[in-house]
């Protein structure tokens, strides 16, 4: 039984000792990845903001948002992450390791409303997660404005 | 208000019309961030399982992994995806597109092992969780041998 989970972490490329410590560029690559995942999320909201509103479609995206928002990426911003490539080179900003205050204030509240769009988007209420969204959205280009380089 | 959310939108890339269809290179990236988001809560749990237990942090790991899991992501292998690049060219075998019936069966069991994890972690029992952890990876695994091609 052991010996099996060994292997199946091993084809996964999830080895013991590869996480004692996590590599730059797989810090770099999950966050691009968890960025990634809402990003997909708040399009799917949008597409059912815009289009036919399908409830179950609204709450499976905002329960992802949710739980990456809560899952506390923000130990991936490693020393020694500031350059370096993931899935791409990385578009973070200095300013992530030398304002800690206002990235911190900005990372509270995209959870608040990350949190609070998962509570609406039970509800049903097509009209409420519209406002929500749009909410949710400010937060996540605030963050990008101050924390993120342009392309 | 309204031009304002607008705004928002535009800045974030996620503007009205061009989600009306997603563009299959959106589709494989969208995808491949949604593994990378579990690949790193897998890797977490794996060294929360090996090293000090923290049980908020596989709580929150596990969240992800259910919240992605339960999020219908196969509706990213849309026609037209089977080739492309999205972060990287896709690895997704042309039995995703022909097996339904395989595939149907690999996505149940690693949603049911995935849901079990997240009931597990929120017992904060190691134990159990480390035995949970090598159920599901072995849905992984099941799947990648069967549906993603080797680099």
């Amino acid at each position: 039984m052991k010996s099996k989970l060994v292997l199946s972490l091993l084809a996964l490329g999830i080895a013991g000792s590869a996480f004692a410590q996590i590599k730059p560029e797989d810090a770099i690559k999950w966050r691009q990845s968890g960025y990634g995942a809402m990003e997909w999320s708040m399009a799917r909201i949008k597409m059912n903001i815009d289009g036919s509103f399908n409830k179950e479609e609204v709450i499976k995206s905002a329960n992802v948002i949710q739980a990456i928002a809560n899952s506390g990426m923000g130990s991936l911003y490693l020393p020694g992450t500031d350059k370096g490539k993931g899935w791409e080179a990385t578009r973070a900003k200095p300013e992530i390791w030398t304002e800690k205050e206002k990235l911190t204030k900005a990372g509270g509240a995209f959870n608040r409303e990350a949190n609070e769009l998962a509570r609406i988007a039970a509800t049903g209420d097509a009209a409420a997660v519209k406002a929500q969204f749009g909410k949710l959205a400010d937060t996540c280009k605030g963050c990008h404005d101050d924390f993120k380089a342009k392309k």
